[in-house]
């Protein structure tokens, strides 16, 4: 319910330019701000029962109850891993790596509206509990849908994340290469610097900047271009593009690229699409 | 050359009990204290040659010379790690861990004396180069031999190996499990606990704490219990005394264990000792 205090009319060529850094209509949250329609009204709002979760999407816990759940846990620090696609070995490691520094993972996927070829949300949801169940302490991780769209923002939505993560309790916030990028809007390490424009208190929590992991036969583990010397033929990188290839030809992605468990659910997922597709 | 400014007579069975935290003979550092003779002198030290650097031990940097090298590399942070030991794949994973957040690694063996049973410095040295040479960029590590004697303190020697290595540029600071530890006189944790006595800027260097690393058969990767779910039959784990007793007898440690390069430099290096000490 909402107290409306105010009524806003928008002004959306300059809300995408100031948000995304473009007024491209090709940019999906450039489309998006085009098309919403005006206007905005503004005021308090008062929630009288939160929605329920959609099914198959597992817990969605409101902050105060991650933050109630890591406290019980006694994790002094959680780091944040915001995700909208599964979780491959790459994925894997960036965690793995913070976890070592840090009491707790806050594994936090996006549920809500993204791209059309992004992977379904429930499908997303079964291979991050197969992929924690079989390789994660139990004590140290934490699942939760987070409920929120993808604006592609790039380096501005970066920010947004780890903010929102600190209201859940983060201390730490991974960021990747290109995160909440699309197509070619932003550079590669355009969010990891958005960073960098803040005093290291002034945000609250600490972002994590990574390299993009891969397995190298050489090192014979997973690594980045931070810790491996070796040249490309000797590591194991794929596409999203590649990969969606291969499960829809029914083959499963190598084990050093994802995990087994995790394929096989994949594959599965998408025969089950092509099926429903058929009909 | 030494202005001597005091002479102090020691009392080195108060000194022991407040460096070692006890006074028992057994403990080689509180031996090295009970049998020094005193008088002790104090003063300005005079510097008129560095001692040139015993031969196969490589580069012995200044402290002034390491952070030029690190400057000119452009680090803008830099991790020591302290070791009196081959690094086998355990050190190599704590380090490159380290790498993904860190700049530089500062490789700083300490090849002054050392228990009897530690593998010669260098031969050890020997064994840094090819691990670097085979698994790291070159352009993120610095290997320069590190001048002094292990004291087997402890927590607070681990104290002391960070503030010395803060003066050789260091940000960051690697503390394994029972740093510099001898026998059972030290908690495991110790010596990590020892870092929280003081707040986040005092010492001006950050201690990373690592718990211990293994290959992890079901992980198919390194791993710590921080990240690993797995039981104990599934790690890849030996003791020095049985990676000792391997080289003895001319076995390889496992390449989950120790990188071959470098088991092989080990096994020379036994089979040659073995040699020297039966002519």
């Amino acid at each position: 319910m909402l107290d409306v205090e105010s009524v806003h009319r928008p002004d959306p060529v300059a809300e995408a330019a100031a948000v995304f850094g473009t007024t491209d209509p090709a940019h999906p949250g450039v489309a998006a701000t085009l098309a919403r329609p005006g206007p905005l009204v503004g005021g308090a709002v008062h929630v009288l029962r939160l929605p329920a979760s959609p099914p198959g999407l597992g817990p969605r816990l409101t902050p105060a109850e991650v933050r109630a759940e890591a406290a019980a846990r006694g994790w002094r620090t959680m780091v944040g891993f915001q995700t909208r696609n599964p979780v491959h070995r790459a994925h894997e490691h960036l965690t793995k790596v913070a976890l070592e520094q840090v009491d707790g993972l806050l594994l936090h996927p996006l549920v809500g509206e993204t791209k059309g070829d992004d992977v379904p949300a429930a499908l997303r949801m079964t291979c991050y509990r197969a992929l924690l169940d079989g390789y994660y302490p139990p004590s140290r991780v934490l699942l939760s849908a987070f409920p929120a769209a993808m604006r592609y923002a790039g380096p501005r939505e970066a920010v947004c994340h780890a903010l929102v993560r600190k209201n859940y309790g983060c201390s730490h916030f991974i960021v990747g290469r290109d995160h909440a990028g699309v197509g070619s809007y932003y550079g590669t390490y355009a969010a990891q610097e958005a960073f960098g424009a803040y005093k290291p208190d002034e945000l609250g929590v600490v972002p994590l900047k990574f390299e993009h992991a891969f397995w190298c036969r050489a090192c014979g583990g997973m690594a980045t271009a931070r810790t491996c010397p070796h040249p490309a033929g000797a590591r194991v990188s794929l596409s999203g593009t590649a990969v969606r290839a291969m499960l829809g030809r029914g083959e499963l992605p190598p084990p050093e690229f994802t995990r087994p468990e995790v394929a096989r659910l994949l594959a599965d997922g998408y025969r089950d699409t092509r099926r429903e597709g058929s009909t």
